[in-house]
């Protein structure tokens, strides 16, 4: 599968990344790392009840002989330490363990960490879809609610570090919306729209944006021609940018769900990838979100 | 094809429908309704320049020996003319021919024709996705950019009209966004609760409505077991509300171009439904298209 170059790239890199997992008392993440860690992608550092860990561990058989445990009175305690091991150094990048993603999220963004930076918070994913010609990088699906203008920037140079990381030159980024013409009544359109001559202004370097698309004439040529659109992004898409969350999130869902679609995520933004799984997850999703977490790290 | 009983449902009605086509003068147009008549889906009547339209027919082989020719001078002139014979039962619902959405509709609109409702006028689309084990009705992919809450509850009743001439009763209505709980700085998901409770007060009849859910949990038992989500709706909605334009027409296209879905859609909110093919679509999906027109008209 396409999809497997993530595994490819993040196999055995020259400086192994660390991996620490905040709250790690939780089967589901520690077979998670536990594959990460046979696969040679990361170390990991796990944070949390250091008793707790190595029963669950034990129950389930999972191997967590190669992984350093710092062991943390309470979930809270775990999340700051693994955020300092990070903001250290000592750990390369964060990843959720059982704790929601607003406990990690709110002490990794804490300025005292230097963590945070000017740009937004983003969900980046990469979708292996059986009927499209390559890889598509889609953002976002489950950060930003509702992106403002310089948001959407913010994601499209998110999303290129994606594919920068899987080596894909000069990105073609499709800024999607309900249709391909410019209508005043659709924020999602003007501001591709903007956006779009930004990309040729230089004020948005390393691809080439385009929009506003509707998604088949970003993802179809031939749709894209009997529109009449003439545009290097039009069908050849590397890259999607969706109007918003509800847009991004019902798109994500599909594809995993009725199109059978592999996808892996990272969460971007801050001076450090953060390792997001969620339960629904599939294993082979989760091993492909920590590799592509590692990458960018 | 499960999508094909739309076709069983439309061949050989009782009373057979007439479809008049606004501005006839149009191959794809005419090619489209001569596989209807073919099919005994639909009676034809074509408003528009005769000879152009015989010239067309002759020149592509089209046989429109079956149809009803009424010269019009002028593409306006045809539109109104099948609006009025729409409005005196001459012919049973309009197609939108060689003119713009917003032509045939503004004429439609017309107070004085008394085929406006107070209803809105959406877009409802019936799919056929290999992964999906029933037809899922979806709205609005077209039509509404930002529907209010009051137009939402339009939508489900435009949908619930689309269930009921597909036979199945009693429809679970699930209301997409971004996640399953509500979010108070998410007006898709405080309006999917609202809504919900209007369906468990007999607001809204003939369906039962949830929400909100992610599009997993709409379609996907086990994603909605996972979530702990108990409802009757979860993972088996026969119809799902869209909460705009944007994600609307972004699930649409990508069912059809990147899961192969099948698809059929008509224009409901007024006193007759609307036929509205796009060159995009497939020769199936237009034939699909005037039969599900038909079968609510």
């Amino acid at each position: 599968m396409r999809i497997n170059k993530i595994l490819d790239l993040a196999k055995g890199l020259e400086n192994k990344k660390t991996v620490g997992v905040a709250a790690a008392e939780d089967e589901v993440v520690l077979k998670a790392v536990e594959k990460a860690v046979e696969n040679d992608i990361c170390n990991v550092i796990l944070y949390g009840d250091e008793m707790k860990i190595k029963e669950i561990a034990k129950e389930n058989n999972i191997d967590i002989s190669k992984m350093e445990i710092v062991n943390c009175k309470s979930s809270q305690e775990a999340v700051v330490k693994t955020i300092e091991d990070v903001a250290s150094g000592k750990a390369d990048l964060p990843m959720k363990g059982h704790i929601t993603t607003g406990e990690l999220l709110s002490v990794y963004l804490r300025e005292e960490y230097g963590l945070r930076t000017k740009s937004t918070i983003n969900l980046v994913s990469v979708f292996d879809i059986e009927k499209y010609h390559k890889l598509l990088i889609v953002t976002d699906a489950g950060m930003v609610i509702s992106p403002t203008l310089e948001q959407k920037v913010d994601s499209i140079n998110n999303a290129v570090k994606v594919s920068d990381a899987l080596e894909v030159e000069n990105p073609k980024v499709a800024i999607v919306g309900a249709l391909e013409k410019v209508n005043p009544k659709m924020p999602a359109t003007v501001d591709a729209a903007i956006i779009s001559q930004m990309n040729r202004r230089g004020q948005i370097k390393g691809c080439i944006v385009d929009g506003p698309f509707a998604m088949d004439n970003a993802i179809s040529k031939e749709a894209a021609e009997q529109k009449g659109i003439v545009s290097e992004v039009a069908g050849d898409a590397d890259i999607v940018i969706m109007p918003d969350i509800e847009a991004g999130n019902i798109f994500y869902k599909s594809m995993v769900f009725l199109s059978g679609a592999k996808v892996a995520s990272t969460i971007l933004g801050g001076k450090k990838p953060v390792v997001l799984t969620s339960r629904a997850d599939s294993d082979e999703t989760k091993l492909l979100s920590i590799a592509l977490s590692v990458l960018l790290a």
